[in-house]
């Protein structure tokens, strides 16, 4: 089906050679992907082509809040125009584009294209890649946010010299995306990743306290509050005029950085619990490399990250495993874009060779 | 290379239909195949064929001591030995076999059928493949012990009606073995399933406090003798004559079934540690079917299951995953044998469809 829309447009894709790996990099004469990132606030969109190098590149992006509580069709009528701008923005025309792949926020139905659940968008059962299709007539590709995220580091960024990864983002909550031999994993009910929501420190009475309940920013900035207003001196009154509801990512990183004994304290520990839950995946699944991102990974950086290294490398079984690459994001805000368009270009390239 | 060496006595595979799901059932016609369990302690051999509804059965099995201290020579003697009553007793001819399929203890590289590192066995990259092959004239397929149980629970036991499935097993150890989409799941070491040494209980100190060290039956009798020691009542005093080194996983599971308070709140809290990690396992990768297996579980029977599935529920995520179907295993101790026979089948089938 995709292969007759595409034939057209795309027909010199079969005279292309694919190399080796298949779709690491893009054929010389491949047409440019869109890619839109759709998050609770805010959507961004980009156009992917390739650098001179021939490795995949954001041409041009730009974005726009989402204004879910407008409603569906408003939202799908914002990424229309979003789109539009961006393709104007880069001089291309809507027919020049292989497809679009975008990546939303909660369960997704990837062979329908429908979002079965958003509740950040307030959405049920949502046919998102039918409605774009019509609008664009372009082929569409949905995924969940965090896959297509860890796809765009998979294949573009910091897991790109690997055949396997787990993407770890550490921001107001903590997701996860598997790729296993080359593909994404989604499992049984399309939900794999959730590494966020495994245990990691189950109390007497065994209550959920998982990864993201000890180690997100959220928690972070709850557990100071918590001990400020306990009375625990902090550099944090200071910066934040007392107000911890403000406290963001980049905050957070400051009083970090600045060597606040008490943020020390509370982001070594949530670094230790986010090291552990890496080190339960790469146990279970032997896997050659996981990815850390997020606002919080990208604030606090490489401090961060060896903290993270170190308890990994403590909890990991067995101990040949500690050679498995704990890596930092390299695409960040990109991150999404870059995937959605990548898992576009894939499927069309995948659906052209098996025609 | 399998297929040339087998064409002489498997060239009617050829003329097989495969039916479908691929492997799933043997063909009528179909060669049996030998399985090896080779554990620490005693070497499990089986002839496994099929019955007549078509489905894989053992056929005739034997047993004997592994002697891992008179050197890999010895073991391999026995093995043969073992295998060659294996199929006197089943009145089979060695050329009449299929192939033989071996689980051994600890890393392996299965493509090469070496032992990397055994310590049960004291072997340090061990060509058990190669050795085997030399002395039966047979096919040899190598894999860890615990996957190859898993294999067997997938294709002839507990998880068949599944494409994907996690088996754990639970006794002296805890051990694992994944299964995505119909494949044995290895990752970049072969180490891929080790369940046991996820962190369920991270400490103060973050110390490795995991899934075996909490609820392994070797860890519920410590656990248990530490409460009589400090002067807790228990019918296990009476059970044991006093002597809780005897305690294994029947006699467990009696003072289990006696209602000794004791006994049952420690099971309950291992049941709820397996449960959590199972719950991990099922959240991160969105599982439809896990298998519980081990001596502590078949002894302990359908309460422990139960104890299982409660915790499971409560810390699974997402909801959806309730569903997920939590099974006791069904081959017990023929689940080795019968995985490795069907993994030899399955190999020299795939070998003779893609040759």
């Amino acid at each position: 089906m995709v292969f007759r829309i595409l034939q057209a447009s795309l027909s010199f894709y079969q005279h292309t050679k694919i190399i080796h790996p298949p779709n690491r990099l893009m054929p010389k004469s491949a047409p440019p992907f869109l890619g839109v990132d759709l998050g609770g606030t805010n959507i961004q969109c980009g156009l992917v082509g390739q650098s001179d190098k021939g490795e995949p590149e954001v041409l041009t992006r730009a974005g726009t809040k989402t204004r879910a509580d407008k409603g569906s069709d408003a939202v799908i009528d914002r990424i229309v125009k979003l789109a539009r701008k961006v393709l104007d923005n880069a001089g291309v025309k809507a027919e020049q584009v292989g497809g679009l792949g975008i990546g939303a926020p909660g369960a997704i139905d990837m062979g329908k294209g429908v979002v079965l659940r958003a509740p950040n968008l307030g959405w049920d059962n949502f046919p998102l890649g039918k409605r774009l299709k019509e609008e664009m007539k372009l082929e569409v590709v949905v995924d969940n946010d965090v896959n297509v995220g860890a796809w765009g580091e998979f294949k573009a960024g910091a897991a790109r010299a690997f055949d396997s990864s787990l993407a770890v983002f550490v921001g107001t909550g903590i997701g996860g995306g598997l790729i296993f031999d080359g593909k994404l994993f989604h499992g049984h009910h399309t939900t794999a990743g959730e590494i966020g929501h495994t245990v990691i420190k189950a109390g007497a009475g065994l209550g959920r306290r998982t990864m993201e309940d000890l180690a997100s920013r959220t928690n972070m900035v709850k557990h100071i509050t918590t001990l400020i207003e306990a009375g625990h001196p902090s550099k944090m009154v200071e910066l934040t005029g007392g107000d911890m509801t403000k406290v963001r990512s980049k905050l957070l990183a400051t009083a970090f950085k600045k060597k606040d004994p008490l943020t020390v304290k509370v982001v070594q520990e949530a670094a230790a619990i986010v090291g552990v839950g890496i080190a339960n995946a790469v146990t279970l699944l032997s896997l050659p490399c996981v990815v850390v991102g997020g606002g919080a990974t990208e604030a606090l950086g490489e401090p961060w990250m060896d903290l993270i290294r170190k308890s990994f490398r403590e909890h990991v079984f067995p101990a040949e495993l500690r050679d498995c690459k704990i890596v930092a994001s390299q695409l960040q805000d990109d991150a999404g874009v870059m995937g959605a368009a990548l898992l576009a270009r894939d499927r069309v390239l995948n659906e052209l060779k098996s025609a």
